[in-house]
């Protein structure tokens, strides 16, 4: 059998000789879009039950239905690791949402930090960024966007268990201080791009949980530093080993 | 004595009393856009000088002189690393140079692999974009983009004195083996979004100066791979450490 090559993300339960109901827009994207039709295959995940290769069984303007038959990948769940960043630019935003998927985190919380001035975000976009680069880069899982927060407050609230890697110029660590500090629980946290405040630094500084590491001798924006923190840390910690 | 905020990319030599003309889009850009004028200060670099500051001495619509004072930086070249790629779609072919001009690659190099179908990139649209990177992540080179060439051309042409980190998913190696391989010549090689062709990949598997790298489990996008991969060479042999 060869594989679909379109990737669809539903909330459906997936498993063999499941129906999965298509709403209008997948129906539209599918249908219209990507001239799909009557016994085509696609493959469809839904974050929980791996990916799966169905067939089209009905297909219409405002629906259809698709047949699910073999499971062409397991679940693969990427490594307890949340990303949490200052909300910037919309396209930068939108970049980092979409980083953070395909670099495998598990969960994505944009925050309000004392030198940030984003006040609201579109958690609904956001999240739908998220699912578009999970269909394309292949995931089987979805990390969750958190709604926005403000930094002192999730720092108030640190879960006693998870470990906290942050990248701030004014401080410089090493990636070996993060396999020293060990544990399975992880989060990453992006400086906004005004740096942090004294209050914040100093917190961050005080903390057991907080390790900061150096990414290199020049200042990049918000969005290279997602990817490359992702990568110092994956490459430590997490599943690229 | 303050430093400016503004920083601005010129071709003409830097050294104190030097008197730097402006162009029309300079001007237009300090004066107009900025809204910067006589006596205000701004920060120079050329690439070759350090970064200096200097005072505007005359402002108009078509152009300006700046006085160079002091030197506020000196001259950080990044290691001697290329970045070579395939370039995809334009907003993302923007990134990737913009990344590699902030994470510290020397050289730019667009290239056209079997599976690439772009037959022209805007050399000069694409230079501009580095200079803008390097005046806003405070970096006192800018590196050079070349123009768009084959792949094949470049490994027959391939210098015997730099070894070549390429990613691909069907090749699986670590960093350890960037630190192995040493030597202080380097280049990366980011695969097309189509994966290299049987050519190709036999021809980087036979090369003595070629080394695999793994970027982890998930697929990533062109963009994603060239953050992630100059992060892997920085921290195993370039400035990171």
């Amino acid at each position: 059998m060869t594989s679909a090559k379109i990737r669809l993300y539903v909330e459906h339960p997936l498993g063999q000789g499941q129906s999965v109901p298509l709403n209008r827009d997948q129906a539209h994207y599918l249908f219209g879009v990507m001239r799909r039709s009557v016994g085509d295959l696609v493959a469809l995940f839904n974050g929980k039950d791996g990916e799966w290769q169905a067939d089209i069984t009905e297909a219409g303007k405002r629906g259809g239905v698709l047949a699910v038959k073999t499971q062409s990948k397991a679940l693969q769940m990427p490594p307890d690791l949340w990303l949490i960043f200052a909300p910037i630019k919309k396209a930068r935003t939108d970049f980092i949402v979409e980083k953070a998927a395909e670099m495998g985190a598990r969960r994505i919380c944009p925050v309000q930090t004392d030198f940030t001035n984003a006040d609201r975000i579109r958690q609904d976009r956001l999240q739908a960024h998220a699912v578009e680069a999970a269909e394309q880069c292949g995931g089987t899982f979805v990390p969750e966007v958190c709604e926005l927060q403000k930094l002192s407050r999730v720092l108030e609230e640190w879960p006693e268990d998870r470990q906290l890697m942050f990248c701030d110029e004014a401080l410089v660590g090493a990636a070996k201080t993060l396999r020293m500090a060990g544990g399975e629980k992880w989060a990453i946290l992006i400086g906004p791009e005004g740096g942090f405040s004294q209050a914040e630094r100093a917190r961050l500084g005080d903390a057991a949980y907080a390790h900061s590491v150096s990414l290199g001798p020049r200042i990049l924006r918000a969005d290279t530093a997602a990817v490359a923190a992702l990568t110092v840390w994956q490459q430590a910690l997490g599943d690229w080993t």
